[in-house]
């Protein structure tokens, strides 16, 4: 839910997304950042601190909108890119169906998952990450947490829009949900 | 893919609706309708026979949009009540992830999933149903078919813009690929 | 991890059970009893009340062992059905992949699953069940419970050996952990 | 299925290994080795050619039993190691659940999943390998693949005991099940 400063897309104008937006649900990607060990056990998951459509700035997880002709993964891609730095190195999984999915509505009771500015349903992936991490300007830090850290409710405080439940299925998903 | 009757949508009139294809991905949902013994083995994959977005008059599966403001969930029931009627009993699984997803582009070089009118991204879902099915006045038939019969290469022939390839899908996260 | 009372089976006699338990990893199935909506999403989660392999009373799910010769599927529902009652009428999913695994050590400490009988690898999967369930003789009760109830903490020391966190990743996978 | 010569284990001789093998199931842990491209997309599968426990020389996935006390990644590493030797860099996945399971029975009518010496319940994952393959002693040869090669009759032929039938469903699981 970051393009916020997206708007040099070339794929779509302002007014155009304003229009569809009012139409159809968004396609979105969603990438939970982790660093995994040897034997694939993830000891680490990224949190972006950056603005959210919702209006706060808060930790998030890595996400974009899917633009008219890109596939998944290449969104899944350019996103992790965007948001990590070009020297991130992840490791897009190769199943194609994604671990769980995110539907965002602007209002925020149907789900629980909440954009004011659209609806919006998200493919969400678990991406494994090597290299070395430098946030773009449009997030202002990335820090990693154990997955205790990252299901504490400190930290589920400074998440928003859903994000938390996103990680802890993640961890669900990875067997790390030990709490 | 079956809206091409549902021009009565209240939500999207064909002005708007070609508007927007022409923007942004489309959410799709899918649904490989199943028949299952009492321990869960698929023993027959249901398919109907219908007109197409590629024009022609092919088998299928259970296809169409989500719409604004619509869960994904009730999005497959809806198309599922639409193509099989009201007796059908679905058994929508309790998983929320798609078992695959499906990228329709109108090049059918990008990913094989061939959609002329548009992009759409499908979330895919094996939905064993247990009542009598009725085909709606889309689709002109329904029939079911074994494992082996829906994979032969005479069925093969008989789908369209990559259905043959999310039943395989299907059947392989089933364990029942055998060919 | 239920077959206290389960000399009777024919396969294996206690002492031979002893012997191979000593020596290879048991193989398991257990099952997280839900009940659906007609959309599919959860709205209870069914815990039996049962002794444990740690000497407990405690809420449980579905479990037991795979025989030699028995298939996966065939164990499930024999579980099910000795848990449930006959008239459970259980929905083995079509999907032939557990939903998660849980790995049990004599030593709580390797992965907090723990059973101090054997090593045994647990094949998980969430089995919607329809009809009217008789807990068996092992059983004391099967209580239903909301996805909130379910992981309150009130209902969390009342699981053991690793339970509640299979709990917590069905509900995951479901799409309903949302506390 | 490839310990013929594994009876150096340190855990169980050959026949104690024997007797539990006539009385409960053993846990295997299976993976299909694949090279992918930066987005994921699987490029490559990777195959043995090796003494099968059906007794042939044939094409395979690495495969191996799970030992008493030891964790399914253990395992899994483990195999990798022995099978594609030390510098393979194997990317063991984050999500703990297999793709799929197959079970092995020495009746090959059940599940046509055969192993002669046992009844074998394994858990199948799809493992990127990034680095240098050099198989052991066990394995003749290590060969990689296309998604249209491995799923060709002359290949499928030269995989017995159902390897071919997992090609297929890790090609499934990966979206590249394309034949």
């Amino acid at each position: 839910m970051s393009e916020i400063t997206e708007t040099q897309s070339a794929w779509l104008d302002d007014e155009d997304l304003a229009l569809v937006r009012d139409r159809v649900p968004m396609v979105y990607v969603e990438a939970v950042p982790v660093r995994v060990d040897d034997l694939g056990v993830v000891q680490q998951v990224g949190l972006l601190l950056r603005p959210m459509p919702d209006g706060t700035i808060s930790r998030a997880i890595v996400s974009g909108r899917v633009n008219f002709g890109e596939r998944v993964r290449d969104a899944l891609l350019r996103h992790l890119e965007k948001d990590l730095g070009p020297l991130a190195l992840p490791q897009i999984p190769p199943g194609i169906a994604p671990i769980t999915i995110a539907e965002y509505f602007p209002n925020p009771d149907i789900t629980g998952f909440h954009d004011p500015r659209q609806h919006a349903v998200s493919l969400v992936y678990v991406v494994p990450v090597e290299g070395d991490c430098e946030p773009s300007v449009d997030a202002l830090t990335l820090t990693w947490h154990t997955p205790e850290e990252v299901t504490s409710p400190q930290l589920g405080q400074e998440m928003t829009i859903g994000h938390d439940r996103i990680v802890r299925r993640a961890l669900a998903y990875a067997g790390r949900l030990d709490g």
